[in-house]
């Protein structure tokens, strides 16, 4: 259970770069940065335009004298100070998470960064050298992976309540963008630019949310071969998809299937795994969070809840309430954070935080995968060996 | 609204091949003939072992002498009599649903036959030929599509309100057969044998239950390419699959993703499918077959139930009670055998039958769906031209 | 299961009245009487109108000669022949059930009745004199009893699987009448006339079926003290109720709660049913009749569906399929039509049938409760004992 | 839309009595004050044990010379300061809440006390009077009015949009209790204890929650006339009751129905409420709380969710996300809490803040329901004029 007692000797200071006003993505990463104390937001470059991004950062109640132009300035200064920035979120379009991050790491401050962290898995490896070399956390916001119930999931897939796992069936293809929106959504508009969002769309932008999900749920599971077909539905969108769908075979022979979509007329809560083994299967869905179905094939469906008793302690600690107290998607970006915090505490200190959380590793992973589907879907939609 | 008022001058008498005790299917076929007045059951050989098949017979109240060894003894004496059958019910596997059929066609029997209709597109052309020849029904019981809201969703379709179709995303992925089953299970041993079922289990078994509906829904729709992905999970049933992906892409650009499963741990009510359009999405599951969800972009879910005055008229046609009265499986072939009566009927006297239903063209493109996925897989799961 | 193998020697001859044209309740009960080889329909007076009574039969493929102008002529022609009806089914506005059930019992016939049986308990005590002097069956057609699911709950209530029963939640609230739909509507018109519906509308109209469900699920459970609170919406129905409450207090110190209403706006399916033990609940809803939750305190909800290897072997007798054959009303009401069936020959050989069915006694129990609710109704909604 | 722009020119600070180690309820009062910068937590006198109270104050980053042996001290103490607290939130139990409040309030500082307010309308009166003599504000938490469809639900009912309102279907009932869990848990035991709990448990513990509801939905509606039924289902809580139903009349001809239970096994998730209207119903459930049923009678229902255009106005300006940001529990209380600094700012700064929140009135009425419920109940459960 967590009932918001302190983790930490003190709060990291953390600035932040992007996520201004306007953007519900910056908010989120306050919430959730500063929600169990861990985080203290000190700076920020919130703006590509600095006179909006300082007075956003002061109807945040930021030092003004904090408010910097631009993510250079910010990061020149405040390594000045005693009281310095200690750590920064990235949460820019796509196409400046290499270059921010890189300058971050190498002002030895530790990153959370939005996904995908970078265009490419070459960039994706310098930085993870770069982090490696400087000691300092990069994290990445898989932000729905901080869910209770997908610690449960990973729990019962590591104690074989599943047997062996068959098939991964993921899902994340929601409506919003079924026309071209982009034309009027500033927020939009950048994504389906290859320039500003990278070699993919959907893939890259919601795709891997859910890959990731399958990743920590599954983490023995590893791709050998994958296939991608990939169409852009709003013309105008080509080269970049709106809708794909990714079959890939793991190393023990079960077969992944992901159906990453804008264009999912009328859905709004888009994303769901099935993970169907050899003796029973589990399946998760966005719009339930706190609700995991486990279907033991030949006896009645269970509909398990977090908080409860019967979930693997693992699947409690992060508890933040009775089981009645329903959470959502502000309380799974906290608890990632929570841990970001005390990785970033740990390896400041010399000691080693062994709880998973979207690391460096899990970043490029997704930056592979991206890679990899675009690859075969460039290529006919062939088969591919994974690399 | 049907409440059983008669539909022809008198029932159509006829014979079921197959079908005998302990099995369910068999059951359905006779409750949905019968349903309506437009069918009576007078006689049978009901089992490959003469003296169950009789035995069995007379407890269904069928006389005696009308009770035979086989199928070649029943279309022999049958002929001979006045007062002979006038169609067959073929519930046999499917190893013998070719020879029965054809049997049957040159027998001037109308013909109503399990699924898959043959193992060949081949022989399925055969049947094909001898029916027009010999002017006679061959229905195929696809059996979900004689839900009502089946009907509505296409009605839907064909008056654009979904505006262009995009994706159809297909499942049909139970779990009833995730272990070896087949060991003590005779009515699931001959499905997973190829000499008994043919070139697939899956694909052939449900797959193309799933994939009738999407042809019901979207009848302007053609696949121009494939690609199939199967696998035996439980290895005994190599080279017959228990696990499938199918992609196809359609002449207007859109794409069906088709997941076939029998290892779907759990998961009891194994049939959904879904076609997403430009401006919205409609859904329908198995296990709610009287609801139909309609999902435009932008506005709140619908939830559309069989029987409403809001439903377009074909899709109230064969409502049996007011929206409240709860429809089964059940209804849902009685509602395909009263089509079927007709079109026996309309034919025999001349006359042109003119609402859909699973006919010889269904039968026999299914048996041509499953060999190019079989195709597609036997080679690689590359992507080949749908032929 | 239930296959269709026959269960009589021949199947009882039946005739109806009431039930004509334009009428779903007719089409159930002759769908549901049929059904397995139980019942043969061969005689009938369908509607007040002789001559639309005698058309909509011929329609039925009745033998002309056998369709009457009036029950009285039935009868009396019916008793004069050889192979004259055995039983009779009543599908009349509630004003006849009393006097046709009396001269069918009178005539020696079976009655299958709709509920509720008659206005007053006085008039149900005395067919049930006469069922009982004349060893005739009256059976009525709490119709939803029939549903496998809720064998499975009086099982598990019968094996303590709840605990000490303590909350029953009743529900049967529609909104189909929210507005005066009588005025255009013959089949509503009725029931909301005192002297052709007797002296409750909702209450008697639908609020006895899940009343019925209750008793069937909990047979220890007897009502001690009640009180009733009725209103008339539509004021034109005064002094006809539309929606209800009464809470009802048991023997054993549990307590009920029961919601009646026709204005219920927007509510399709308005019948569910929790019964709250000490232990654990269960819950059935009339839009998922195959389904059952299963909630036990501090475990996971089950979700337990008909026809599963983990249901008490009771709850599989009627099934009429594999798992995933979803059943809807017609079945329930045909699993009731073969007890109807079956208790009917027993008593003509002299034996006893052993299962329960909604029986003369039920009616009463019906009647009774109806009888209290509108004497607490009327006088303030105040408690009274319940006699 | 809300993204944590500042609302005030600097945060309330606010001190906290009770909520300390080990309860979840002191934690959701924390998160909510604190999440938009509306409040300061800078003082505390967290628990009965001093000594717990003040290391648990540190844990929250608390200036340990702030943390207080007891509320008198804290009051005392902090009025001698410049930057002394300006407001308190009070999460003891209830029998504390009526002297902690009224001291608060003469020290004059604004309250935000747990519900039931007070044992008595006499109590709940004096408060209320203290309240506006010293101009401060006395909120409530009835933390599930604070989520965004119960706004729309309001604003839906103000339109028009379900016509007149008929019956009012509220439900909170759980099983938590369902065994007598107090002799092992503290949280429970003083619930259950009327000289801490007061005159009702289940009633006051949770049936007022949905009562508050129901009264900012139709604000319009008031009740005339109530009889309550209530029981210890274990023995051992008598005179406090476990489970209760209750009728109540209200001025414009509609009935409500309101059962609240800790009895109600296997019920996670127990609070729901379905408004009836002439036209249309509206049905909310705790367990899906961003959704909200709207039934028009004769459409298909629809599902409507948090955040979408298709909502009135006023029901989207608490939005924290995107559509598909599922928010739970903790964003209802903060939208509440938020309100409760902006009427606080309001007041003190002599305006007027017009939006509704649960406030001293709503605290009163509350407790005047109980009141009449537990007279009721103990005049065996008759119907009594509501005052």
């Amino acid at each position: 259970m967590n009932y918001g007692e302190k983790k930490l000797d003190r709060p990291i200071r953390v600035g932040m770069v992007g996520g201004g006003r306007g953007g519900q993505i910056g908010y989120i990463h306050r919430m959730a940065a500063t929600r169990d104390f861990n985080f203290q937001l000190i700076a920020g470059a919130f703006d590509v335009n600095p006179e909006r991004g300082r007075d956003f950062g002061i109807n945040l109640h930021i030092d003004p004298s904090r408010l910097y132009d631009d993510y250079k300035e910010m990061f020149a200064k405040e390594k000045e100070r005693d009281d310095g920035i200690e750590a920064v979120i990235i949460a820019t379009p796509n196409y400046l998470h290499y270059e921010i991050t890189k300058a971050a790491l190498e002002n030895d401050l530790h990153v959370v960064c939005e996904k995908p962290m970078t265009f490419t898995v070459k960039e994706a490896e310098d930085l993870k050298e770069l982090s490696e070399k400087h000691k300092k956390i990069l994290a990445t916001t898989f932000a729905y992976s901080g869910y209770q119930m997908i610690e449960q999931a990973r729990q019962m897939v590591k104690h074989g309540d599943l047997g062996d796992i068959r098939v991964i069936n993921m899902v994340y293809a929601h409506g919003y963008h079924n026309v071209a929106v982009e034309k009027h959504n500033a927020s939009t508009k950048w994504r389906v630019d290859p320039k500003m969002a990278g070699p993919s769309y959907v893939l890259g932008d919601i795709g891997i949310h859910v890959l990731y999900l399958s990743r920590i749920i599954c983490p023995e599971l590893k791709i050998k071969k994958l296939m991608c077909s990939r169409q852009s539905f709003v013309k105008s969108r080509a080269p970049l998809e709106d809708n794909a769908m990714t079959i890939q075979k793991y190393n023990n022979g079960a077969v992944g299937y992901l159906w990453s979509s804008c264009v999912n007329s009328g859905s709004m809560y888009g994303m769901k795994i099935r993970i169907v083994g050899e003796k029973a299967s589990i399946e998760w869905h966005e719009d339930h969070p706190y609700a995991l179905s486990y279907e033991v094939q030949g006896e009645p469906q269970k509909i398990m809840v977090k908080g409860a008793d019967y979930l693997y302690p693992e699947a409690r600690e992060d508890d933040r309430g009775a089981t009645d107290v329903v959470e959502g998607l502000f309380e799974s970006w906290a608890n990632l954070y929570s841990r970001f915090a005390q990785a970033m505490y740990a390896i400041d200190h010399g000691k080693t935080y062994d709880k998973w959380y979207p690391n460096v590793n899990d970043g490029l992973e997704a930056v592979r995968w991206i890679e990899n589907c675009v690859k075969s879907a460039d290529n006919g939609a062939s088969w591919i060996d994974y690399k």
